[in-house]
C-alpha cells in the first residue's frame, strides 16, 4: 500500500441502472464500508439527478471519514464511453437520451475535484473481476453479462479493450445466426443477445411452446409472461421442453466463445449477471459445444468460470474498480 | 535515433514460406539493404534447414559491414508462436509438421546470440503496417491477410493480441456460416477462410458455374483450374458471373468486419495479400456491406485500407519488424 492509498483508503462505486443508481465506498480488498441508493428516474434534466446523487452521496462519505479518504470515484453505466468520460445517447436514461453527457465531469466538478471514471457496465464488471475477482492476476479474459441483455468487457494484455472510439466490446451485437436470425432490439437480425440474454431464453421457450404440442410446465403461465427464472425452475423440476431451451441457449453461447477464441485467445471466460443462476443448465450445454466446435488448437485451453464477486453488490464493486484503475 | 540504432542500424527479417524462404536486412525506415533465399523444403531434419539459411544469410550479413550492425532478427512463420519462439506442428512444413521446433532459439545461436522474434506471418505483417506501412500511429487496427487462406492479426492499444497462448488472431477460422457452411481446411464448417481466401474465390467461382448454365468467361478454362486471378480478370472484362462472385466474397468479409468491430472497435481494417489485388471488386462490395450490417454506433467509424508495404518484400519488411520490437 502506497502513501496515497493509506490517506485515501477508498473509492466510491455507482452502479448506474435504468431504475436505480446504487453507491458503495469501497476499500481496496473489494469490501463495501457504506452504501446508498437513489433513482435513475424521475429527473427533467441530468443537474437534477447528480444533486440528488451528491447529496446522497453525502452522507455516506462523512462515514467513513469524509471526502478526504476518498481515491476516485468509478461509474459504471449504460452507453459510457471511458475514453470522454460520458453517456452517450443512452437509450433507457431519461435525462441522458438524446445527447452526450459528461457525467464523469459533473461529478468531479461536485465532489471537489476527485478523479471520476466512467465506462459501460460490462467493462466496469470486468475491472471488477480483475481487481477483486476471479480475473485476479489474469491478462487475457473476457466477461459476458448476461441479464436482459447480453454485455462484454474484454481484457488484452491485462488492458481494457475500449477501442479506438471507447465502443470496443459489444459482443452481445456479434451476428451469431445471418441466416433466419431473430430481431434484436439493436434493429438487426441474429445479434446473441437476441438468444443468450435473459429475455432471449423467454423468447426461446415461447417459441419451442408454440412448434409443438408437447406437454410443459411452462404451459401454465401466460406466454407472454414466461421469464427465464420460469424456464430454470421448469428445468430444474425435469420439464424436458425448459431444458431444451436451456440447451439452445448454452449451445449458441458456447459456439459464439469458440468465436471470440480466435479473436484474443483468453485465458476464461467469466460470466456474470442473471442468466448464471441457471448454473449447470446452461454451463453444460456451453462447454460442449465450445469444445465441438472451437479450433482444435484452442481445445479445453480456456476456462468457463462464474463470476467471483457478490451478488447484488457485484456491479457496484466492478464500478468501484474503475476508480483504482485511475 | 538512439545509441544502439546508430551502432546496430540493422534488423534480418525472414518470411518463411511453405516453399521459399526469403531473407532481407532492412533499416527503421523499411529499406531493404540485401535480400537472398533458399527452399524452405527439401531438409529432413531443422537443423539442416537452419545451416543452410545461416550460410546463406553470413553473405548478405557481410555485405551491410557484419553481424556487429545487426540489432535482432525477426521471423514471419506459419503456426509461430510468439511467446516460445517456436513453430508448432505446421503442417506445410516438412521439418515442421510433427513437433514444436524452437526456430528463434536455434537462429540466435548460430548468430551469436544476436535477439531473435518469432511470429506469425499475419502477426508480422500487422507489425509491419505498424512500423514502415499504413498503420503508423495508429493504435487499433485489424490486418487481414488474403492469400491462400486467410490470416490476422490485431493490434490493441498499440500493442499486438496475443492471447494467453500465443496463438490469438486466427479470424479466419471464425465461424461466419454456421448454417450449411463450406467444409474449411481446419476440418470445421463455414470458417471465413472458406469463403474469403483466394482458394475461397476459386470454390465460389465453381459452385457458381454448376448452379446455372449462364454463359461466362470461366467456362474456357477446366473447371478444377481456376484460379482467384481468373475470375478478376474475367470480371474485370465484364463478365457478370465473376462479379458476382466477388460481390459474394466482398459481401461476407464486409459482415465479418462488421462482427470484428463489436470485438475490438478498431480505427481500421488493412488488407494484405494476393486477393487485395482485386481492388474495388472486392472492396466496394465489402464497404458496402459493412455498413449495411454493422451495430449503428459504428457505421462510418472504420476505415478500409489496402496495405501499404511493397508487393514482393512486403512479408519480409512484416517479419524484420518483429525484430524492431524485441
Amino acid at each position: 500500500m502506497n502513501i496515497n492509498e493509506m490517506m485515501k483508503p477508498y473509492v466510491i462505486g455507482l452502479d448506474l441502472g435504468g431504475t436505480n443508481s446504487v453507491f458503495g465506498i469501497v476499500d481496496s480488498r473489494g469490501e463495501i464500508k457504506a452504501t446508498t441508493a437513489i433513482k435513475t428516474q424521475g429527473y427533467d434534466k441530468v443537474e437534477d439527478y447528480v444533486d440528488a446523487a451528491v447529496e446522497a452521496l453525502k452522507v455516506i462519505i462523512d462515514q467513513v471519514g469524509g471526502l478526504g479518504t476518498i481515491k476516485a470515484m468509478g461509474i459504471g453505466a449504460p452507453n459510457g464511453n471511458f475514453y470522454t468520460g460520458t453517456i452517450e445517447f443512452a437509450p433507457n436514461l431519461s435525462w441522458g437520451r438524446t445527447g452526450i453527457v459528461p457525467l464523469a465531469d459533473m461529478f468531479s466538478k461536485r465532489l471537489e475535484n476527485t478523479p471520476v471514471g466512467l465506462t459501460n457496465d460490462a467493462n466496469a464488471a470486468a475491472i471488477g473481476e480483475m481487481t477483486y475477482g476471479v480475473a485476479r492476476g489474469m491478462k487475457n479474459f473476457i466477461v459476458l453479462t448476461l441479464g436482459t441483455g447480453v454485455g462484454s468487457g474484454i481484457v488484452v494484455n491485462g488492458q481494457m479493450v475500449y477501442g479506438s472510439d471507447g465502443f470496443a466490446g459489444e459482443l452481445g451485437h456479434m451476428i451469431v445466426r445471418p441466416h433466419e436470425g431473430r430481431m434484436c432490439g439493436c434493429g438487426r437480425k441474429g445479434c446473441l443477445e437476441a438468444y443468450c440474454s435473459a429475455t432471449g431464453v423467454a423468447r426461446s421457450a415461447r417459441e419451442f411452446l408454440k412448434e409443438s404440442d408437447e406437454p410443459s410446465l411452462l404451459r401454465d403461465i401466460n406466454a407472454d409472461d414466461i421469464t427465464a427464472l420460469d424456464v430454470s425452475i421448469a428445468a430444474g423440476k425435469g420439464d424436458a421442453l425448459a431444458n431444451r431451451v436451456y440447451d439452445f441457449t448454452g449451445k449458441l453461447l458456447g459456439e459464439a466463445c469458440a468465436n471470440f477464441m480466435t479473436f484474443s485467445s483468453p485465458e476464461a471466460f467469466i460470466f456474470f449477471g442473471g442468466l448464471t443462476k441457471a448454473g449447470d443448465l446452461l454451463m453444460k450445454p456451453l462447454v460442449e459445444s465450445y469444445n465441438e466446435t472451437v479450433l482444435p488448437i484452442y481445445k479445453n485451453k480456456a476456462k468457463f468460470l462464474i463470476s467471483g464477486l457478490e451478488g447484488s453488490s457485484a456491479a457496484v464493486l466492478g464500478a468501484s474498480a474503475v476508480g483504482w484503475e485511475l
